[in-house]
């Protein structure tokens, strides 16, 4: 598959920091930056913009905030084309300590959302994008909110946003391909003027097939991860994408290298991947947040008591 | 997705039979014939017929035969609607050593094939067939063997052959959306009186995925392995397909069980599953020989030279 307007991102560090605190040492930031910047990837995100007033920096790793000179650090001295993205939560950052992106290491600003904050959402992509930054918005937990608040949604954002790319987020891993296609059809009827992006999970295996089926009906925003790391099961791995798509600016051998020294030691550490509560939550559309509570628990293994406790009463 | 027609078939001791020269204990195949059996699953395929004249008892174990007595061993007092499955290779059974299928606890017997053994495929089939037995050709390396010769065998089997299900079989995990919907296209095209089967191979995690988007364009026989278990990168996990076919004799709870009991510890004394290098013979196409070979060397974790070797030179 080869198409000039496709842009890969890779949030390895941003939602590999959910499994971690957000405490990757900076060498190891580095090396992933060096690393998929040699692949080629388009944007390289490197955590959130949170405001100190909301969280501790004893609690939380530096990619919980991406301080511009934190951000510096990691690039300093690094050959690379890929833009620098950072992530932010509605209510969660002093937009207001915001330098002008001209005065920023930090290119683009993506606003995760979920259906029902997207006023909120427009409002905070356009201060951001006032500022000289590209921005997205990233519609969460989208396998949950369908329907007619989320076509009002979407129309609002046509009319009001200035953001270049609306994402549909498959937070609890729950779509398959015919859903897939299904939401990426109704993004871009609706907006004409902006570019469509899919985020996979892969609670059942299917965050690279899902992002295939997003590619195929026109999704040009596409984001990954090496070796599919990210909260509970984790991402689309960017090895297989880049494996996949034939533009031959992409190179995949800095990411196998990058899997070699630095990954395999670290799943030993971290846990993320398929993993059967995961998968279960994912095939009930549930939030992995009891999974994620059991894999904490000395009942970890459990997986059919698990899935009794889910179907058999109410979860909210 | 719902379909009356829809035969899930797990080959979970045959296929992770290739991973340890087919020896499983009798005690862990009666416990997956059991909980198989209650989760609704169609077929059970225990192992391979092949010819003791061909290979020894000393260093295979008994389900790299299946013999009668073996398996009413393992059905033994198991209450089942299941029908139990072999898998036969070309040249490797002797057929005057098969008993009638009225006097056998084998219900079903399976045809692995390349192309270009088709004409033999089709012969042994058929003889199974006069035997009593189920049958199906299992189409091997399907994603080299495409174009005229595949076209041709295909309407050979048509005209010829008693199988009642013809596979495609993703040998390589090479397959994606696309090229599945293209096959199975074609074999239903051309296989007006036959039923299509898909069996893939999740080296590029795409196992799952490709089986739904075989089922989507009307594939009904459906194989898949408990927790992914076999060769190499392993198959369609059959906990994922159980979970998203909606026809209510299937029952995943069982299957979770047999993984927390059974596969979780066993994972730890057997690989399968996503590895880099079986990804890597994925997305060029190539047998996965040679990352088996190099996942059994002391550069087991050398993906980028692995990568490089695949590339840099021809390999066959």
């Amino acid at each position: 598959m080869y198409r000039e307007q496709l842009k890969v991102l890779d949030c390895t560090i941003r939602d590999g920091g959910l499994i971690n605190n957000h405490d990757f040492d900076i060498k190891f930031v580095r090396e992933v930056y060096r690393a998929v910047s040699q692949s080629g990837v388009d944007y390289i995100e490197l955590g959130y913009k949170n405001s100190k007033k909301l969280f501790s920096e004893k609690e939380y790793g530096p990619w919980k905030f991406c301080d511009d000179d934190v951000i510096n650090q990691v690039v300093d001295g690094i050959e690379s084309d890929a833009k620098v993205s950072v992530m932010v939560d509605i209510g969660r950052v002093d937009i207001a300590d915001v330098k002008l992106a001209k005065d920023s290491p930090i290119d683009m600003v993506r606003v995760a959302s979920y259906v029902k904050d997207i006023d909120k959402a427009i409002a905070m992509a356009n201060d951001f994008h006032k500022k000289g930054y590209e921005t997205t918005i990233n519609i969460m937990a989208i396998s949950r909110d369908q329907g007619l608040e989320l076509t009002q949604a979407l129309h609002q954002i046509e009319k009001e946003c200035e953001a270049k790319a609306i994402y549909i987020v498959d937070s609890f891993g729950s779509l398959y391909q015919e859903s897939t296609e299904d939401l990426v059809k109704q993004f871009k009827d609706i907006l004409k003027t902006k570019e469509v992006g899919f985020h996979g999970h892969n609670n059942q295996q299917l965050a690279f097939g899902n992002t295939i089926e997003a590619i195929i009906h026109g999704a040009n925003f596409l984001d990954a991860t090496v070796y599919g790391i990210g909260r509970a099961a984790g991402n689309c791995p960017l090895e297989l994408l880049v494996g996949f798509l034939k533009n031959p600016k992409f190179d995949i051998r800095p990411i196998l290298e990058l899997i070699s020294k630095e990954f395999i030691p670290l799943r030993d550490k971290i846990e993320w991947g398929y993993i059967i509560p995961y998968a279960i939550a994912g095939m009930l559309n549930e939030h992995p947040k009891l999974a994620m509570a059991l894999r904490k628990s000395e009942h970890k293994e459990n997986y059919r008591e698990f899935y009794e406790s889910l179907t058999s009463t109410e979860t909210e």
